[in-house]
């Protein structure tokens, strides 16, 4: 079997799963926000956690607020800025390959306070127009309240160039969120030297548990409450500590930074993958090919038949993949990503996604070419006939 | 080894702990939204705890959101109405004893469309004045955007009369919401003859995992967004489902209507305690004595003595108590809820929340009783010196 949906949600770590049940067979269950013993010692274990995920991603402790994962992460940064911004900052530079959760928070502030929501145009190659960003910014210069932009997109793994979006952003002294709920677990990030005023992470696209994730600040004091509470995660994020979900992204977190070197190796399989499939089938597409991508994402059109067609034969073969981004999926027409990057219906419609992790290499790759070209020979028959 | 807070949080329930580790042994992690047969089986689990959950909590399965607890459920709910309430409707009518993520919401609406907010008196035995609740049901006809109550209280356990109040507010076309956190999986609660709006479910009260809850919904299309996304919960609550935790959810509510009997036993043994420790301890209270209060919560004030010296001295008996809410722990002033019952500062300093679930007893009881006699006797010692 190859699970190849990382993108959508990544199974639980072989290292989470032994942890998880050797802590099941603890008695360490209590509120961490309790006065007794018990309860303290969950609170240490998750400030301990907070240490080990600053350290891998490049930030400080208290520059981390743990929540239930990135959608969450996402509406509560647009939240914090576009609610608490002044009066005059009516202006949002974001892109059309945003995650929805992006598009829906900015729209429901769009008719809440009538911010302009500007759309930086999309390369062919999957990837944001930087001249037409700088164009923007300028444009729109002492009105900007906000600038999201995605570090690595879910779709065709394009990485964007967030770290120039940032040192822009800076000098303009605009608040910059990055939404990397992509990058994180599956390509190097540092919160740090990345420059981005906010960023998100989900547990379970980095092998931890669902329903956990967290936000990062660069000024703590820039994120507002919008789960209300007590003063758990420093008084700005309500409700009990989701403390088992955030001790296997800690353990998850760190197995990453431990294997960051495979990262190579599953680049240098995945473009040997792409050339040979290619190279078989002239008319196979590569989305986003000239761009850096994510080292395990290819997103695959196969002009002429139908993704859904080809997702299905794969899992003949006991191989899993999606045709766009899960959230998105079963929709037969071409994403907002494809479009924007002006990709044609027909390739649009024909795409799969193959998104494995840094446990993954080359013997997958050779599975995967094999499966695809028999899935390949036998949907042209058909639609030959 | 006697946890007795399940209040302030419950440990994993045995069954759950099982649970678990069979299912990490299976390879059935993807995202359920996925179209992949792996993320349509995620999915149609999901589908299944709802239905089962539904059953338990006397309500339909599409009345049911998931997402990640209460204080999500009820940042969520109070953004639903007063977010989308017209403007001539700008007074809520709420208590001085909810759970402080009620008037943190609340306040944030205040501040925001300056909504008038009515505080309904509290009697000296822990419940709401239902005459003073009508007199402002009156007093602000056609003016009420909301009435938010609890149906019991985390730290007394009292049990409001949430029934009639949703009586009284479906008489005057006001959207009711009752925070049940503290009631499910602690008493018997049916949604649908309770007659509220909305109700909120945090998993981890009633032994499921952290991080996993829900909200229920009389008119499912009043539930607006809050964590934006895609189509996941009917496009109303954003963020892969954190499925594990919607199984668990399942389980745990299941054994609890499986058990429900247990709950008269318990509080039989509960007042048996509560008599025998008046009784050899005249100054011993009950807070919200004459009540019906949540089968296994005892709220005792030790006047003389310090609440935490008493909590600090159970420890070494192995038993886990609080001196209040866990979010408020930590706290040595009288907390808000006692301050509105007109509990004397001298009281409120010396109380512990005993706190247990229906998987207690008789046997339990005689341990914290014999523990307490103990703890008492030693600090009154130190005391009188």
């Amino acid at each position: 079997m190859i699970y190849a949906d990382y993108n959508g949600s990544a199974p639980l770590l072989p290292l989470v799963k032994t942890y998880l049940k050797k802590r099941l067979d603890s008695d360490l269950f209590a509120n961490p926000n309790a006065i007794h013993s018990m309860g303290q010692k969950v609170a240490q274990g998750i400030e301990k956690c907070r240490e080990i995920i600053a350290n891998v991603m490049g930030c400080y402790p208290d520059q981390i607020f743990f929540n239930s994962g990135a959608s969450e992460g996402v509406s509560n940064v647009i939240h914090s800025v576009l609610e608490y911004t002044s009066q005059e900052k009516n202006v949002v530079i974001t892109s059309p390959i945003e995650h929805v959760v992006v598009h829906k928070s900015l729209e429901f502030f769009k008719k809440r306070r009538n911010f302009k929501i500007e759309m930086v145009n999309i390369s062919s190659t999957g990837g944001i127009d930087l001249s037409h960003f700088e164009e923007l910014m300028n444009k729109h210069k002492g009105k900007l309240a906000l600038v999201t932009i995605m570090a690595a997109n879910n779709e065709t793994g394009v990485i964007q160039p967030y770290e120039k979006i940032a040192s822009l952003c800076s000098q303009a002294g605009v608040d910059f969120f990055s939404d990397t709920t992509q990058l994180i677990g599956k390509g190097e990030f540092h919160f740090g030297k990345s420059g981005a005023d906010f960023a998100v992470c989900s547990g379970h696209k980095v092998g931890a548990l669902t329903g956990t994730g967290f936000v990062m600040v660069k000024e703590p004091t820039k994120l507002k409450s919008y789960i209300y509470g007590s003063h758990q995660e420093r008084g700005v994020r309500g409700g009990t500590q989701h403390y088992l979900g955030i001790e296997t992204l800690a353990v998850a977190l760190q197995d990453f930074y431990e294997n960051t070197n495979n990262l190579k190796e599953l680049k240098k399989a995945r473009l040997e993958f792409e050339a040979e499939l290619k190279n078989a089938y002239p008319q196979v597409t590569i989305i986003g090919e000239n761009n850096e991508r994510l080292s395990g994402t290819s997103l695959i059109g196969f002009s002429g038949l139908h993704g859904q067609a080809i997702q299905i034969e794969l899992e003949g073969h006991d191989i899993f993949v999606t045709t766009s981004a899960a959230c998105a999926d079963n929709q037969p027409e071409t994403s907002a990503t494809l479009k924007a990057m002006g990709v044609k219906e027909e390739i649009g419609r024909s795409v799969i996604r193959i998104s494995l992790s840094y446990s993954h290499g080359k013997q997958d790759y050779a599975l995967l070419v094999s499966a695809l070209k028999s899935s390949y020979n036998k949907l042209s028959k058909i639609q030959s006939y």
